[in-house]
């Protein structure tokens, strides 16, 4: 078996999608799945996870295609899978929440395995500050951490949540949730705020619009990669984080060219992932196509 | 008298603008006002617009200061200045109009002086596709033509804004704009329509989130500068295209390479604007400051 780099926790669902041009019931997501997968491309990963006894075994083996460890992935055969459904406004980026069934995730408290806790790199996906925490006591020595969150954490586990960004090396989270978090509206006010709660990174999404990464010592714009098609935006943010982790934990190093490059990676992927509904468009993703797009998007920002 | 080599036309205004915080009554606005400012800063610039009698001494001593050549500047004595009011939204983007007052731009149809009659560049600011026509027929054998303009001479003049963009090297718009020039939602997709009616560079502006170049062979994403205090966003695309009209007007050869380092400028130039209401932050800005921010800018999209 070979060794666990990247351990990365979140949630598993059921997605039930609505576009102005298609309805797609049932599709695997959640942010564990778009970040393992977009992981996998640069870095052994391993899941932190639960599912139902309902979870199809299509998915699980759409996982192993990836060749995602699911050693800490838990079945709970007497449980369903969470389930979310929510329906995007015409312009694809604006959405509005249908429906949330908690279900499995209710009572997810996870042992990680023995080989995911000497794992230098941890990615915490978005799901509650407390199982973030929760998984990060068990690492024992992870040498970079990083947090996604969102804006129901920032309401209702604020305390736990200021814990977490304590003992993380970078927060990643949107600009209204960084607004949010900081009751400031200026993106690199609020990203100083951040980096004053313990962070060495903070990198605000802006979804297509890119990101901006912030650290005590600079700023670096993170372009998107413009897209021909977007056909379902859910899940970008994570397969950003995703491919953002799997590269770096590649490079074994954290410096600071790393992570603009690592974080280049990251826009390639999830505009990929963006292209298709679940995660459609990652399983037929090649290394070289990442690889040509990564090319031209660093010439996309070349003078 | 030193040559012109730069002819900028658009509206000049007295703008009342009302934003969260504070409300400014009569201020000095109008395209080619921002424009003409912040392309001073790299070339002679000739300006080309229309006051009426009512229209303040100390606006004029404004544009002088800026070195601003006033030749094409016509002054209706007997008419009255153009007005626009307007009210920002909480966010400082969205903005709604709450009056306009054509008064002497309704029967505006400059004679170039003479001596802009050779200007090897021609910024067309935002103003009727009548008048940028106008004002492109006089011109002997300009090398660089860029037009500006609005949702409004979509609407409302679009035969004659096709026929303008079929005459430019360059058109810049909004990102809504696009969207509505071309009947499509993808800004890729918009641009190389645009590209088809003619123009060999299109840059689609999209606000705080910086701009995008797009021509027959690439595409340069252009960052926006991120401002610590925005407080007036009015004329913002204009110091924009004025910067970057300037600042390639003074390298005089149009290469790609040109081209992108002029976006930056524009950027910069614009980034200052907005900090203040008016003019009023560009009448302080020094060379020195706008050399900085773009060492700063360039420094934010390097890996």
């Amino acid at each position: 078996m070979s060794k666990i780099d990247l351990v990365i926790v979140g949630s598993i669902g059921l997605d039930t999608i609505e576009t102005k041009f298609t309805k797609h019931e049932e599709i695997l997501g959640g942010s564990v799945s778009y970040a393992c997968a977009t992981a996998s491309f640069f870095t052994k990963t391993g899941m932190v996870g639960v599912v139902g006894g309902d979870f199809p075994e299509a998915h699980m083996e759409c996982y192993r295609s990836f060749g995602i460890d699911l050693e800490g992935l838990i079945t709970e055969e007497d449980g369903k899978t969470f389930r979310w459904s929510g329906v995007y406004d015409d312009d694809m980026i604006n959405r509005s929440t249908l429906s949330t069934e908690l279900n499995v995730l209710e009572t997810f408290a996870p042992e990680l395995p023995e080989a995911y806790r000497d794992a230098p790199f941890i990615l915490l996906g978005n799901i509650s500050p407390e199982l973030q925490l929760h998984v990060l006591s068990q690492a024992r020595s992870p040498k970079f951490v990083i947090a996604d969150t969102m804006d129901l954490w920032i309401n209702i586990a604020n305390e736990s949540l200021v814990e977490l960004i304590g003992k993380v090396n970078l927060l990643t989270l949107n600009d209204s949730e960084a607004r949010l978090l900081t009751h400031e509206h200026n993106l690199k006010t609020c990203a100083k705020k951040i980096l004053d709660m313990g962070p060495d990174y903070v990198v605000i999404k802006k979804g297509e619009h890119g990101a901006m990464l912030v650290t005590r010592h600079g700023i670096f714009l993170v372009p998107a990669y413009p897209v021909d098609e977007v056909n379902d935006p859910t899940g970008a943010g994570d397969s950003f984080a995703g491919g953002f982790m799997g590269y770096l934990a590649k490079k074994g190093e954290v410096t600071d060219r790393n992570v603009k490059e690592a974080l280049l990676c990251g826009a390639v992927v999830a505009s990929f992932g963006v292209e298709a509904f679940s995660l459609e468009r990652l399983e037929s993703l090649t290394d070289e196509q990442i690889e040509v797009r990564l090319g031209e998007l660093k010439q996309m920002i070349t003078l």
